[in-house]
């Protein structure tokens, strides 16, 4: 079976700029996210940052991305808009799209979602306990009922999104807060999957638990079919599947496109 | 009981350039909307148009309104980012959303939506038959199983939306397709409903069980909760509802607001 | 504004039995339950109890009823089969349900959701804490970000349902648990509330904030269009909206009824 | 890869009762149906029928099937309800389900939407044009934008479900009307996909756009995860995942299971 080809997007500030974060992470959060997809030989991994030209997703890239992971958070104001139209045009065709943590106010997640995509937060090193809420979803394959992160940033209810299609987990923190960690959507041909954990003051990343759950959602969210190619096609009187005459006045011209 | 405030925006060019257009709708395609919900009391009823500052959308309209109804076409690319991102906001604190026809490619649209929102269409002026998808829905109230329009454009399947939250409406037409022309979906505290009739060449909005729809679609679009204000707020330690200690390093400083 | 005919179905087997029980529900706990909603004028409150004939729910009570509350506990299986279809009719017609606690496994519950509505417990007088997943949705119109329980019953994750359309509550819980503890689904032109609290070893009904949400629910459960009564119409050849003629052999004769 | 296992199940009436049935489907319905999903390798296809000692529907033949396809009609009432709950069972567990037209009345799909199912029909052999919604769809690969049936029975809307997870086909029918003619949702792990066309007075099942749509969603259904295995199970205070200590009275004794 072909490789599915995977993209992990990464902000790659931080992890260059502030010392403690690098030691956590020295070949960035995203060549960090790159090793532990690698475990799998079901995928082919590449990688792009927010300062190569057009962030390094061109046209021929996303075009070639099966998967796309995204992680940001200092700098989501910096992501051109163009980039991020294109992203959401590849994911209705079909790409999949896994947004983590922080992403959750990217400028592609927020698009996506139409939704103001908030929460309350607070960075205190606590507890963390996801729970899988359907056991049987591929995503929570090989986990057991829970799994916890020693230390995370906690993200709290409200969150500002649509209604899930899927919810597959929810954590608990030690300092008393919830928060849906783990939720699918479908935008046109495209699976969306994000998932909490990943502040950069912690090494996440480097979980077992967290890459399992990082090769599940890879192979979960693979275009399943065909690419739907955006059109709206004008289908003529004469192209009708029953037969019809034209009848009133037209502001359209024959041929003429529609507006947009 | 408090009138429900709709502003009804127009795009309001075609039936000032197009003379055959402006027979149909002299005062204007949203002055004939604007008739039709003033049948009822329920209402207090403005408008705004494209060519008015800020598009007739200011911060301080758009904070009365309880329900805004949105029919656009030939000029969608004038609407300017700006005033865009605060309707979206204003949907998600709880305003409600009605979206007319060619509206489904505006730019307020397919923000909330998060697709594409294509489909196939012509201009022959056939037949359209609107079939009642749930007869005890209140925007069905007062409807028979169905409804005729005699002419107007068709529109058809595929229609890129995400799934429905409810689908109150499906239409038959005379050359041979189908749409889903009646759907409704949340953004945050804000209710979407879009109909798709509504072709500048047709009297569809003289129509009077297209007045009954969008009277209904009105009362039951208006927020039935509290404005929901977006906000992140951090939640300091010695804030946490349990008892907890600050571990690890931190990238923010106390009191600082998070990265948006 | 006629007021919002309620019944309250309790199994009514524990606080007549047990004595510690008893002392906390004097009146019984469908008793406290309408004590609660009629704080508010809104409400026209009834009881319906399982010794009663036909459970208390006849055709006329039901016929009568927008808004039905179930809370049931050792005696599901007693409840009989032909008043759970009827009880499941009529909220396809528009009644609406609110399902209490442990009657996530009633089989009215069950029968309506289609899934197994299991999940984990733990009856240890621990605290729950309830957070809001929409501050801006009518059922949770009036809380803050969250309320405590300090002694409940602990339901935990996986919980098996459908996802549902509206996430509103999510508990927290003192042993590590987390639940997603009030949705909302729609079955027919009936809306359905499922909210966790009042195990009967505890003063759950007593509490204010429960009382709330109840009152708001309740609000929020009422038909809010035309009653959906079932029927599946033969539409004979010469009442179909367009011109045909019957083709081909046929298996049912001219004015039957269908299979059911 | 292992073969997908699929078990047909069959009313198995009509065609052995009706002349002019048996000359369509000379080895039964169920018999046509398998012969087309055998086309494809990629499926180990097994019968099952209502006159078989419980319907064919043993423990050890559903534990053992990956995706059952369900056509039933006249005798919907004679499927016993024990076997109704076990098919219901092995959905949530997992296992795929497809259900064909008149199986809409079917206990199974009853059961599991919780809804009335009901619908408008007319046995006219008419036209049915199918539209696709979601040309990127897996269980629409391969097809054009539409396929025709020359002559099949009418159904029309409104059709009784819940709001569906996705929609993948809605008919447009000579007479006039229009129906959502595939529909998936979820119930536990299992995958459901309703399929209209298949009266037994036409040849519907020999059409290869037909066919081709029943291995498609045979693949879509089957399992892609581990089985859920129902339970609930109690967590006693010394296995929760945080240290507490019990309070208040309980109603279980401990190591007691719970009331179901």
């Amino acid at each position: 079976m072909a490789k599915i080809s995977v993209t992990v997007w990464g902000e790659n500030v931080h992890e260059r700029k502030v010392e403690f974060i690098r030691k956590i992470y020295p070949s960035g959060m995203h060549g960090c996210i790159v090793e532990g997809l690698q475990e799998s030989s079901d995928f082919s991994v590449g990688t792009a940052t927010l300062e190569q030209p057009e962030h390094g997703l061109t046209e021929k890239v996303l075009a070639a991305t099966d998967v796309l992971l995204w992680w940001g958070h200092c700098a989501h104001g910096d992501v051109q808009d163009a980039i991020v139209e294109r992203v959401v045009k590849r994911v209705n065709e079909g790409m999949g799209l896994i947004v983590l943590h922080s992403g959750h106010y990217s400028k592609v997640f927020k698009r996506l979602l139409g939704t103001t995509c908030s929460l309350t937060w607070r960075e205190a090193g606590e507890k963390e306990r996801l729970w899988v809420c359907n056991p049987a979803h591929p995503i929570a394959a090989g986990l057991g009922p829970y799994f916890e992160l020693a230390e995370e940033e906690m993200y709290g209810e409200p969150f500002g999104i649509p209604t899930p299609d899927e919810q597959i987990f929810i954590s608990w923190f030690e300092g008393g807060e919830v928060f849906r960690s783990g939720a699918t959507w479908k935008r046109g041909a495209g699976k969306i999957f994000y998932f909490r954990p990943g502040h950069e003051s912690y090494p996440t990343y480097h979980d077992s638990n967290v890459k399992l759950v990082l090769k599940n959602a890879a192979r979960w969210a693979a275009p399943e079919g065909p690419r739907w190619i955006d059109e709206a096609p004008n289908i003529p009187v004469d192209k009708a599947p029953e037969r019809i005459e034209l009848k009133g006045q037209t502001l359209h011209k024959a041929g003429e496109a529609g507006f947009k």
